[in-house]
C-alpha cells in the first residue's frame, strides 16, 4: 500500500492506493490560505491519519507519493517556484522531510506529471507507451509519460503545455507568456474571457446568470449558458475547443502518443462536446497520426490526484530498481 | 565506418563516417526528378560507390544509414506518406532492401530524426540527456531526442512540430493542416508571405529585387532585403522570428530540453538575427526554463544530413544491442 497526497489549491486529499490502482482509503483538508503556514502541517497529518487508518485494516503503508503544483526538482525531492495556490511549499524539500517524519520512501513531484503516471499505470492509459495528459482546471497542466518514462525536462517544466503558446500573436498571459492555451482553456481563462465579453454587454445572459455580478462568472457557467444556447457564452466555449483542439494538434504531429487523456475539473463540460473538440483537433493534425492517437476526454476526479500521486512512488522505486 | 545517405528534395548526398563523427568520403548526385524512378537506383549507386572508396582506404564500411523526408515505420523500415520531394519512396521497405543488396545492416528514418540524432551525437548536443532540433528548409521537420532516446511516436510522426499550430486561428497550410509553424518560418512558407504582400504593392523594393517576377522570390532575398531595410520583408522576417520564437517557447516550456538547435537551410539566415529570435523566444518561454536550455543556432550543411543519417545506423545498432 502507498499513501498518495494531491495537494491541490482547495483541497488537500490523501489515501492509499492498493496494487491494483484502487484508492481504499479516503482523507481529505481544506487547503490553509496562503500565508497561513498550515499547508505542510495539514499535509503531515492527512499522511499520519492515511498510515494508521491503513494499518489498522492490516495492510501496512510502505511508500509516501505527493503531486504538488508547481515545477518540482524529483531529483531531490524540492519543490520549486512558482507553486500557484500553496505558495509556502517553495523551497521545501518535502520529500526528505516526510522520509524523516514517517521513515518510509516518499516522493514529491509534479501534480499533472502524478495524473499522467496514474493514468498511464492504472487509468485510461494503460498499456500505452506513450501518453500525454492535458488537465483543464482552474489552470492548465499537462504531463507527459514518452516511451514508458515520465518527461520531467532539464528543470522540472516537462509537460508545461498549459503556458505553451496557442497563438503567437496573442494577448499576454499570467504566467508572463503570451498566447498561452491556459488563457483560452483553463477554468480561470474561460472565466476571464466571459468576463472581458460581457463588459461590454450590459444586457448579456450570462451576467444576469451571474446575477448580474461579472466576478461570479464561472467556467461551469459559461459552459452551462452555452449549452442552453447562449451566443456570448458559446463564443467562449468554441474558442476554448479550437484552442485545445490546436494544442492536441501539436501533441499529436509533435509527439505522436498511444494516448492522449483530457482531464481536470473542466472535463467534465468538456465531456458534452467531444465531437466539437475532435473535430478542432482533426484541423491541426495529420489524419494519420490523429488515427493512431486515441483521444479521451476523463472528467477530473479527486481519487485521480490521490492515485496519480501514489503512481509517483511506484514509478520511482521501479525506476531505482532498473538504475541499479 | 558507417555510410550515410541524406535523401534530400534536390541532392541526394552520402558519405563514411568514421566512430569519431567526422564525415570523410563524400558523393552526392541530383534527387531524380518525381516521377522518372530514378532516385532508389541514385540511393543504391551512391552507397557503392562510397562502399568502395572507403574499402579502397582500408576502412570497410560495416552498416548503413538512410534518412528521408517524411515519416518512416523505423522498426520496419518501411517509408510512410508523404514523402515530400521523393514520392516514389513510399512504401519501400528500403531498410531490408539495402541489406539485401549489400550484406550489411542497414537502417531508415525521417531525415530530421537523423539531423537530431547527429547533433545528439556528434554536434551541438553531445552529452546532453535531452534536444529538439527545429530544421527549417524549403519545409520545416524537427526531430526530439529525450533522455537519450530517439521520439518516433506511435507511427512515426514524433517530432513533427513544423506542422504544429502556432496560431490556432491562423490560415490553411500546405499540410491540410492550419496555423501552422511552417507556414511563417519554413523557406516555402517566408517565400509565399512575402509573395502574397507584394502582391499589392507593385513598387515594392522586393519584388525590384526579384527582376519583377513574385515567384523569383526566395527566403534568402526576403532575409537580405531585410537586412538592408526593406519594410515589406522586414515585416515577413519579424513574422517568422516571432512564430519559430513561439514553438522554441513551446518545446522549452512543454519538454524542457538541455538543448534546442535551430538548423536548415534558413538557419544560415536566421544566425544573424540570433537576438531578435531568442527575445520572441523570452516573450512565450518560462525564465527557468529558458535559462536552463542552451539555443544554439547552427547553419545546416549538407555532411549534416550525412552525418545524422549515419547516426541513425549507429544509434540503431545501440538500442538492439540494450534491448538483447
Amino acid at each position: 500500500m502507498i499513501v498518495g497526497v494531491d495537494v491541490g489549491g482547495t483541497t488537500i486529499a490523501a489515501g492509499a492506493l492498493s496494487a491494483d490502482g484502487e484508492v481504499v482509503v479516503d482523507a481529505s483538508a481544506p487547503t490553509p490560505g496562503a500565508g497561513t503556514g498550515g499547508a505542510l502541517a495539514t499535509i503531515v497529518a492527512l499522511i499520519g491519519k492515511v498510515i494508521d487508518q491503513s494499518r489498522h485494516r492490516g495492510r501496512p503503508i510502505d511508500a509516501i507519493g505527493v503531486g504538488v503544483p508547481g515545477p518540482v526538482d524529483a531529483a531531490l525531492g524540492r519543490i520549486g517556484e512558482p507553486v500557484s495556490h500553496v505558495p509556502e511549499l517553495a523551497g521545501h524539500a518535502l520529500a526528505a522531510e516526510l522520509t524523516t517524519r514517517f521513515g518510509l520512501f516518499a516522493c514529491v513531484d509534479n501534480d499533472v506529471n502524478a495524473l499522467a503516471l496514474g493514468e498511464w499505470m492504472f487509468g485510461a492509459g494503460r498499456g500505452a507507451r506513450s501518453l500525454v495528459v492535458l488537465a483543464a482546471g482552474t489552470g492548465f497542466g499537462a504531463g507527459l509519460v514518452l516511451d514508458g518514462r515520465l518527461v520531467r525536462g532539464a528543470v522540472g517544466f516537462g509537460g508545461e503545455f498549459g503556458h505553451a503558446p496557442v497563438k503567437f500573436d496573442g494577448p499576454p498571459c499570467w504566467c508572463g507568456g503570451r498566447g498561452c492555451l491556459a488563457l483560452y482553456a483553463s477554468g480561470r481563462g474561460i472565466a476571464d474571457a466571459a468576463r472581458a465579453r460581457v463588459a461590454s454587454q450590459a444586457e448579456a445572459v450570462l451576467l444576469r446568470a451571474a446575477g448580474g455580478d461579472p466576478m461570479a462568472i464561472t467556467a461551469a457557467l459559461v459552459f452551462r449558458a452555452a449549452a442552453e444556447g447562449d451566443s456570448l457564452a458559446t463564443s467562449v466555449v468554441d474558442e476554448a475547443c479550437q484552442a485545445l483542439g490546436a494544442m492536441i494538434g501539436t501533441v499529436v504531429n509533435g509527439l505522436n502518443p498511444d494516448v492522449v487523456v483530457i482531464t481536470g475539473g473542466v472535463a467534465r463540460s468538456l465531456a458534452l462536446l467531444e465531437a466539437k473538440l475532435l473535430g478542432a483537433a482533426g484541423e491541426y493534425a495529420f489524419p494519420r497520426a490523429l488515427a493512431a492517437t486515441r483521444v479521451t476526454i476523463v472528467p477530473g476526479e479527486k481519487r485521480h490526484g490521490v492515485r496519480g500521486a501514489a503512481a509517483l512512488a511506484l514509478y520511482a522505486r521501479n525506476s531505482n530498481a532498473k538504475d541499479s
